[in-house]
């Protein structure tokens, strides 16, 4: 069955009999100024019967790399057919297009500026839409608001019923806009990272996942950030107690660094951008001098 | 037809076979105290079936006016019929009175304090009824949180089909208080209007509409604001490319000033209630030394 | 009827026909990680026909206490039959217990560890059990979001009809952690408490109640905060005009503290923890040296 098969077949081909009910919205308008509840506005106006779900709304002014980890990191334990919007858009109102991009039975609706390069570089069976029918925008659209004039209505009339191949000429992924992810790189014994985000608790999230980790075994890591060399303790906060500091894999499966009941990013005076560095155990085999991934 | 046959076909009189279904909500409570959430516990326990909106409830305490500004801007992106309840209330618990306001096909409850000033001056077929029914209240009312104990059961009421008349009184629309709105004038080729608010991305948004500067045309129009003058660009926030700030059309047709991906307000050292002055050109045939609105 | 036949009877017994709709969250996360959306996700992949209510995610980072005093004081204006899921949860991952909590007609889920005290405490007809039966759980569940991966699936389930219990063991009331609740004592004369949180508007709410209050009558009292003695004055904050700051009965039936449309925590330089003493009429008959509650 061919990738075309199958996503004729998925949530999103048009079927009446079972409307969609999950929308998600990951923002940098922050909560004041009423730009995402006039977003949901629209959306009810259109489908009343569905679930609207803040990811969050308070992604870094401008930061696509934020909102594309955000969202990568917890599509999933949405219900299959959910349609997530993210809108983290510098360039609204200029030519860059308008994406909705359906992958691993999730469709995601944004702006084509790299904030789903992780699907892009990831997913394998992946369908990508430029959004162009200007028959299903609000009238006029403006220049400066496309979540609310173009983002919102389509991805309401799709929860409605209304295929998605209606939004506009299918394009190759590969003709979509991708950028830079900082990526962990081990060599000479060491896996080299950084502090992607430090979230509410001050714990220090990293860009060294759990499957890189895995491979050579999780006992006698040693973790290093600035000059403090900090143990990679079992599964839990509580795992910390009597330490100053130390790492863990959390929920995501990232290598977190923590500190007990406190804020590891004030302990260790630390931000996103530290770079972080795993030493591995001697024995390790891994092939060195070589990235993550290929 | 007249203005009470209207309202007695809308959407609030009171039909049970169309429940209404959207409540937004406009508070200065913010996220943390809880206020909201019991708010719309209350409002759940009348009538399961309802969408609640949160608006905003950034709103700076007690600023009567910018939750009318936000109110006025956004709520006809929501479907017709909806209930817009708006909590920016200092003088609860006083004699100070709680209004349901019947506009353009949509019911706006809050209290009588200036906070429907624009529906009230600009609004045609307007119905404006007291909430003085204590049936409808819990019981007792508290004397501090007239959103949770009078507002919002009454909304969820009449989203469960009484009729708004049920909830009191009729009064004149010249009744009700209005607070003073700051609007630009012109006079002597000058517009001068001021920054109203700065949102999150610190744009920085204006009093001055796009009706206004539609007269004059868009073209040879110079912005000032401080020492500063700054271009009226096109569209979009792409056209400020290569300029340090410029001034733009935003998407609630207001004149907006920014800067390319970064705070105007940070930039230009601006803040709500600063002067902007917008210089026509010489060709102008508009009347000098007269207010915008009559 | 004993207390077991109450709650067979009541909304969660696992009746199939008339599923529950309304789960509330409490919890430190804030609303910037994700993390909240995601636990929406996980629920809503369960049971779509459900209200999900934030009340606060802006509990201080570990503060059970805080978390504790919103949810007692407010679940009862939640539907009778609502979930509230509290996460406030320092020991997620190691050997605390997490609870599912019957009082009152409302279920509460949360981690065994003094979240709930004021249940325990006051509530005489509480069934609890541990929330132990994994095949309730995501699988793997994480060691460090039970929220996610415990708590908002078990509750899903729950209002799709699932017999609370199915969750695990019941265990006694006595068996569970509670924390001290700073309570207010009554001593020659002084009615002693304390500010127990900031509001936004920097309303100073206290753990000095009305129930306590009423025994010596309102009158003649005189509240004590700092080097300052203030009014204890009628119903409403209009009634604080023209004075600088003064106390009155909130509508959580707590002694709150304010100021005139202004923050009484600056104007008083006022925080939470500050002592507070209520100076009781000479003719008051209370006993002495006794706290409020045995």
């Amino acid at each position: 069955m061919s990738n075309s098969e199958i996503v004729r077949k998925s949530h999103f081909a048009g079927a009446q009999s079972s409307p969609l009910k999950t929308i998600t919205l990951t923002t940098d308008f922050g909560s004041r100024d009423g730009y995402v509840g006039v977003m949901k506005g629209v959306m009810i106006a259109i489908n009343p019967d569905i679930h609207i779900i803040d990811l969050s709304h308070g992604i870094e002014p401008f930061n696509i790399a934020q909102a594309a980890r955000l969202l990568s990191a917890n599509y999933r334990y949405f219900p299959d057919g959910s349609i997530h919007v993210a809108v983290v858009d510098p360039g609204v109102g200029s030519n860059r297009h308008i994406l909705a991009l359906h992958a691993d039975n999730h469709l995601f609706i944004g702006p084509d500026n790299g904030i789903f390069t992780p699907f892009l570089k990831a997913c394998e069976l992946l369908r990508v839409h430029r959004i162009t029918n200007h028959d299903l925008f609000l009238k006029p659209p403006s220049t400066t608001f496309h979540g609310r004039d173009i983002m919102a209505p389509v991805a309401a009339k799709v929860t409605a019923g209304m295929a998605v191949a209606e939004v506009g000429e299918q394009v190759a992924p590969a003709d979509c806009i991708t950028i830079a992810q900082t990526i962990a790189t081990v060599e000479r014994g060491l896996i080299r990272g950084e502090v992607i985000s430090v979230d509410r608790f001050g714990n220090l999230r990293t860009n060294i996942d759990q499957t890189l980790l895995a491979r050579y075994g999780y006992d006698a890591l040693c973790v290093c950030i600035g000059d403090r060399r900090l143990p990679l303790v079992g599964g839990s906060y509580q795992d910390l107690a009597g330490v100053e500091a130390g790492a863990l894999i959390n929920s995501s499966g990232e290598l977190e660094i923590c500190a007990p009941r406190e804020s590891a990013a004030h302990r260790l005076s630390a931000a996103a951008g530290d770079e972080v560095v795993v030493q591995l155990p001697l024995s390790s085999t891994a092939p060195s001098s070589s990235p993550e991934r290929a």
